[in-house]
């Protein structure tokens, strides 16, 4: 907008590019930046641009992380035969926040789909079967149950097999606490379909 | 959350900070500023920094601006003798929208809150006060229709009545398209209060 001064106009466009940040957003969040105290707004800048230079791939699982390797990939207390593939590392938070999981993880940094030209090669699919040379019991898949999700899942599976590793999908149903009349269709026949003896 | 590299926590703290960015939020927009190209997280960085450290507010209707005038006040073709009072810059930027206003702004940056312990000395009156020595023929007050809205209307409509300047109020009512049946009873009842004759 014109009647903002060059300078805001700028930062709004920055803000806007951002995930889930629409115009109204990001002006609301410029205009914050614009009336915080000059020396915090050059410490957010600072850390913004440390963290992308100082942030490295996990050279096991492929999640960030400050050093050569991640906290968990590091941790001898974690379980390192079994491995839990994720697509993104905000799925690798949700289950390490249950902190009932163990084991280690396996980050894709996306899922197989054929309709954006994502192809195996695309994801950290090499960095996987170079780790199941070490000793490992267990690959439990938990991509999300998508269509890409579900693709992904598949062709892992396929892909460990062979080399006679236990492979895992986590269960699909109904949410803890859901209402199933609020359920879809989909949801409801996985449940049926995954139902287990009491 | 101890999972993340430290440097990606700093980051998701520097944006849970902003207005508006839950923990969720800050996590997703710290992750994609994580797998933007470095130059272009520089130049995010820049804008903030620059930003901040080069905007003034205007000499004359305190509202933020490159240089020692804003655009509007700046533009010999607006009417400077209507000045509109606003509680901030977005709202001016809702009524420079609608592009029919003519005149110039006021921006108090606020509203008289006994509530939060705002008073009169706290907002831009006295700037306000002093444009008033000029040929001022109208002031329109567009605050908010909040509690805190209402009481700056009143403060500064008592403020100015004794100079002589003709003082308006926004209209209340009913919005535009607005169904009766989902607007609450304050707004009916002040559309009711408000009538004009057809």
């Amino acid at each position: 907008m014109e009647l903002y001064s060059g300078h805001i106009n700028k930062l709004i466009e920055q803000f806007a590019k951002l995930p889930g940040v629409g115009s109204k957003s990001a002006q609301r969040l410029a205009l914050h930046v614009i009336n915080m105290p000059p020396e915090h707004v050059e410490r957010f800048a600072q850390i913004m641009v440390d963290a992308r230079k100082n942030i490295h791939y996990c050279k096991t699982c492929c999640t960030l992380a400050d050093k050569e390797f991640c906290p968990i990939c590091a941790n001898p207390k974690r379980d390192h035969t079994t491995i839990m593939i994720v697509e993104n590392i905000r799925d690798l938070a949700a289950y390490e926040k249950t902190g009932k999981y163990e084991g280690v993880y396996h980050v894709l940094h996306g899922a197989i789909s054929p309709m954006l030209g994502i192809g195996p090669n695309d994801i950290r699919l090499k960095e996987l079967v170079k780790r199941l040379e070490d000793d490992i019991s267990e690959v439990i898949i938990a991509t999300n149950s998508s269509l890409e999700g579900e693709t992904t899942a598949m062709y892992i599976s396929k892909l460990i097999k062979p080399t006679g590793v236990k492979v895992t999908r986590i269960a699909s149903g109904v949410p803890v606490g859901g209402d199933l009349e609020c359920i879809d269709e989909m949801t409801l026949l996985r449940a049926l379909e995954g139902r287990t003896e009491l």
